[in-house]
């Protein structure tokens, strides 16, 4: 059987998500309140699921790769679609770090008596219902559903129509892993038409039973989802990071962030797209830190300044500044002083990773301190901006709204909270 | 000169608040790195300047109440609007509480050092530019100012048009003590027209300018904004708050308790709405305590058990489940066991605030863990739903989302935050 749904009309698209809606909030009061060790039972269960069904993920994948083939999909698409025996180990092992995390629900987040008695504790509790829509990676199907089942929560899974047999051969790794350990299937549900409509009524929310909306893949989707969006978001649009190298910056040290920052993954969030670097130092920092960029076989496009710094330097205009360049290409710019470089990030930035290269520590608390990012670094490289290497072990994706999670979003962003009040008797005076 | 302003196309209206919108986010910027003796010094010139004004508060209020008198609003509009030397002074003096209280900007929430050396800090940060949009009660123009001044947010008020001479009276002391500590008056915006178009702008978020909604007032108020807002909301709907009595409680403090919920004050979001008692005491149990709510003069509508057990209880319809009275009216249902009070709970409560009267730990911690309201009590009333009664100094309100604040929301809810991440000159390995 084709796991391809047929066409439906919009209304029965409206129904069929209605329905998966209800399962999964009558999934997540059920998940709310399952002990951590059942989870990790599932969560292993799943593991070794994928690990057996390597064949079946396979053959499902080839079947995607070949239409995607057909369909003249570029190198990098077809990279981002395709599993290999590794790739399939690496998710099997991602759900074993998954179970291995301490489990969120539950904790006492704080806790304080009041003169009358009464103890007040905030505890940790699921959001409810996480609705993921992503793009073609199969490898998010379970990195998702793992995180939403560690954090307690039921999880609408919405992939990429050119994915869609490897998600399917995922999902039933899942499935058996829920049914290994007893929970209700509906705790990870594939949304089972690749109609565009799903989505839209996802974005509604489902009558209220989808909490949170996280959207995975390039910048229309996310622009899509923030505009449509009827319930929370969890994303960032842009990822428009700075390395600032201050007057007081080593030049070694700036010199190896500034192309660690931009080159070691230059498609990541976190890569840098514009090193500004103070007016104070170009003299001596600005032709080697260029230099450097420019032997890493990186292009560089300057201000007036940085082309003079080297001949191999282009032009940047205007619209370089506010550029994701996703790639090896870098604008950079001289900037008169810690407060130039702290206005120009708020003027072009977009609030995700920025970082201060300097050995005044007066400079870098200021830079700390006024740059409106979800992160900001002191000596540090921008490509540190992950779940991983802030040892909340695995990530959702990276968020840069104001509201509730900011930054990394871990399994402990996928909680909320509750106050639960102990007495023994307390009535409030008039 | 009258404080109304001239009636204004739409387009007018729309380019006012654009503007006042840019203002709040430019003061935004400003607040979120002043002091916090600056922020405490401009609380205190408020209150003095509420005190010294006092005649001039009370003119204008009496301008108010003419006007709502000729209308003929009812008593309880008039009194929500009234102000006298009292609630002024209460104003003047709920300032200096809040500039009294700890400055939540800057905290280090948490803390951590990562096995490279990097060190990470979750630092508190204000949220930006909060919008309060409310009704005819002129006191929450110095209470939403205070609290959104002390955690570092510009504010956008908009009062009801009923309390507009009221709230400019007042405003125009905020404005002084924002002087006296050279802040930028634009921390505190009164929207000055009544045209209600400049909500919908508000509600469409000031391009980009308004982080956060907090709605006061009544239910048709937080229903449209939570319709059409395209930001944040802070708030609650309805407070339809139960209170069970299980099987272990001990009779003389459920009756204590029942009644001080429903009682105490009626008219607010933490008063009970519904008793719920077990089958298995209501032999003992139910006479006694629908007995002691109809003598403290509250209007009992039951279930057949209910009514059989007093001639004075009147039968209660379906819609009395789910109904918010704010007033002397509770309804009351016999449960078979603390499964059937939750599952009513989840039914028709709203997330707000529900206890649970027992001896019995096990049934206790059973209601704690599954009733998923923002607030949950263990013998104790309902009505310590507050920030004042959590300790929190002062609230602007209670929510009842899943997302950042839930329950009651003080400065520190008013907050958001970002990483600051130290390092010695850290790249990431490959």
């Amino acid at each position: 059987m084709d796991v391809l749904a047929e066409q439906k009309s919009e209304s029965d698209i409206a129904g069929v998500m209605t329905a998966l809606g209800t399962r999964a909030g009558d999934a997540a009061g059920v998940l709310a309140n399952v002990s951590p060790d059942v989870k990790t039972q599932a969560l292993k269960a799943m593991a070794a699921a994928i690990r057996a069904r390597q064949g079946d993920i396979l053959k499902a994948n080839e079947k995607d790769m070949a239409a995607a083939r057909k369909k003249d999909r570029p190198e990098a698409f077809l990279d981002r679609l395709k599993l290999t025996e590794e790739r399939i180990e690496s998710m099997a092992a991602g759900l074993e770090a998954i179970a291995g995390l301490d489990d969120p629900v539950g904790d006492i987040i704080a806790s304080w008596e009041r003169p009358n008695g009464l103890v007040i504790e905030r505890v940790r509790t699921p959001l409810g219902v996480i609705g993921i829509i992503y793009e073609s990676r199969p490898n998010v199907t379970a990195d998702a559903g793992g995180l939403c089942l560690k954090s307690g929560n039921a999880v609408i899974l919405r992939g990429g129509s050119e994915s869609q047999h490897s998600a399917h051969a995922i999902h039933a790794c899942l499935a058996e892993g829920l049914n290994a350990a007893k929970l209700p299937e509906a705790a990870i549900q594939l949304v089972p038409t690749t109609d565009r409509a799903a989505v839209g009524e996802m974005l509604k929310g489902l009558n209220g039973n989808i909490d949170v909306i996280v959207p995975r893949g390039g910048r229309s989707l996310v622009e899509r989802v923030q505009k449509d969006a009827r319930v929370p978001v969890f994303a960032h649009l842009e990822g428009i990071c700075h390395v600032y190298v201050h007057e007081a910056a080593d030049l070694k040290m700036a010199a190896e962030i500034a192309v660690n920052a931009k080159m070691r993954r230059t498609g990541i969030c976190g890569a840098a797209e514009t090193l500004l670097v103070d007016a104070a130092c170009a003299d001596t920092h600005l032709k080697p830190l260029v230099a450097a960029l420019l032997d890493a076989d990186c292009e560089v496009r300057g201000d007036s300044e940085t082309q003079a710094a080297d001949p191999r330097v282009t032009p940047a205009i205007e619209d370089d500044w506010g550029a994701e360049y996703l790639d090896a290409v870098i604008s950079v710019k001289v900037v008169n002083g810690v407060d130039a470089a702290i206005a120009h990030i708020a003027r072009f930035g977009s609030a995700h990773t920025d970082a201060i290269i300097t050995g005044d520590q007066h400079a870098a608390d200021a830079f700390l301190g006024k740059v409106n990012s979800a992160i900001v670094l002191h000596n540090a490289s921008t490509q540190f901006a992950d779940g991983g290497e802030f040892g909340m072990g695995a990530e959702i994706g990276i968020a840069t709204g104001k509201m509730h999670a900011r930054g990394p979003v871990g399994v402990e962003q996928l909680t909320s909270f509750k106050y639960v009040v102990r007495g023994h008797g307390q009535t409030r005076p008039d």
